[in-house]
């Protein structure tokens, strides 16, 4: 990695802890030279414009995600095992001290699911992938035997998605004491009626 | 009604829409003044601040939210009947044409969660109430054995919560068009594992 593209990630791994806060709408080069102490001229030579440094900060988001999610749940062997592996790092994730305002995707997703364009695009495609992976997930776990053979895969991933956005949800503005243990239990319920 | 509270409420029913696109943060004095074609300062005369614009129109969707969703729902008679009614108007309410951006407190939590202060405080009032009433229609079902006696009322609850996330994310970022069906079916299979 060149200097210049050691500076380009370490401003992105700030930006990416801002915009968990405020969103990336609440990210603009203004904000983030400030917090830097780095003059606006500087970052806008490395981001052209505020739609680049959001894309920009999806991707180094998306590189977290796969870092402490994606590639650990893929080293577990297939099946269940790696359902439960996907589901509790994903809960872990959006729960991270380095990460302050929680998942950035899920506050991204309800911050550009009306607003069309290329940031939009980008999220789409960031999101549908992390669902095609659970869906492979949970296929591989039919496929051995360990799910029922009539698990609806869509429904099953669904249920899941479900969990972790209100696990989000009553984590941070219910302030819910008891909702790690509870969404655990809600995920070892749904495992458990699709067990044979 | 006074004329000045009518056009107060008439300003509020568009500050309404504009904020479940844009989000409370997106809404401004100046932007809404543009929206509506009046003076920003006759605008915050009514308003006086930023905050007071956004409590007012998380009251006046609260209104709203009453109005489709809670009253109807507790004309219906307690017991599971009550529980899909919430369910359903909840979800209907969610994806409704003249809510844009869809549901306005589902959007401002995220964008509120990590933002201590009024709004927040609020806002979760709002939700707390909402979940209060939620729980109350599980018990009565419980109670009036409709549902099993063992059936864990706060589990229940964030299932039901987490479905209509689901709903909302899968519908506005997805784009996925089988979700209202697979969520209605998901919301049917948890019923008929808490009956006798």
């Amino acid at each position: 990695m060149s200097k210049g593209e050691e500076t380009k990630s370490m401003i992105l791994d700030r930006a990416v802890q801002i915009a968990s806060v405020h969103g990336l709408e609440g990210l603009t080069i203004g904000t983030l030279a400030e917090e830097l102490g780095m003059s606006k001229s500087g970052l806008f030579a490395k981001f052209s414009s505020k739609e680049n440094l959001q894309i920009d900060v999806l991707r180094k988001g998306s590189e977290l995600f796969r870092r402490f999610v994606l590639y650990p749940t893929l080293k577990t062997k297939p099946g269940i095992a790696r359902i439960r592996n996907a589901f509790f790092s994903w809960l872990m994730w959006s729960n991270r001290s380095d990460l302050p305002g929680g998942c950035l995707f899920l506050a991204s997703s309800s911050e550009f699911d009306d607003k069309p364009g290329v940031v939009r695009d980008h999220l789409r495609k960031i999101q549908l992938s992390w669902h095609s992976s659970l869906k492979q997930f949970v296929e591989e776990a039919k496929q051995k035997g360990e799910l029922d053979s009539k698990t609806n895969v869509e429904q099953m991933v669904q249920e899941i998605w479900g969990l972790v956005l209100s696990f989000h949800f009553y984590n941070r503005l219910l302030e819910d004491k008891q909702v790690e243990k509870r969404t655990k239990q809600c995920f070892n319920d749904l495992i458990k009626r699709h067990t044979n």
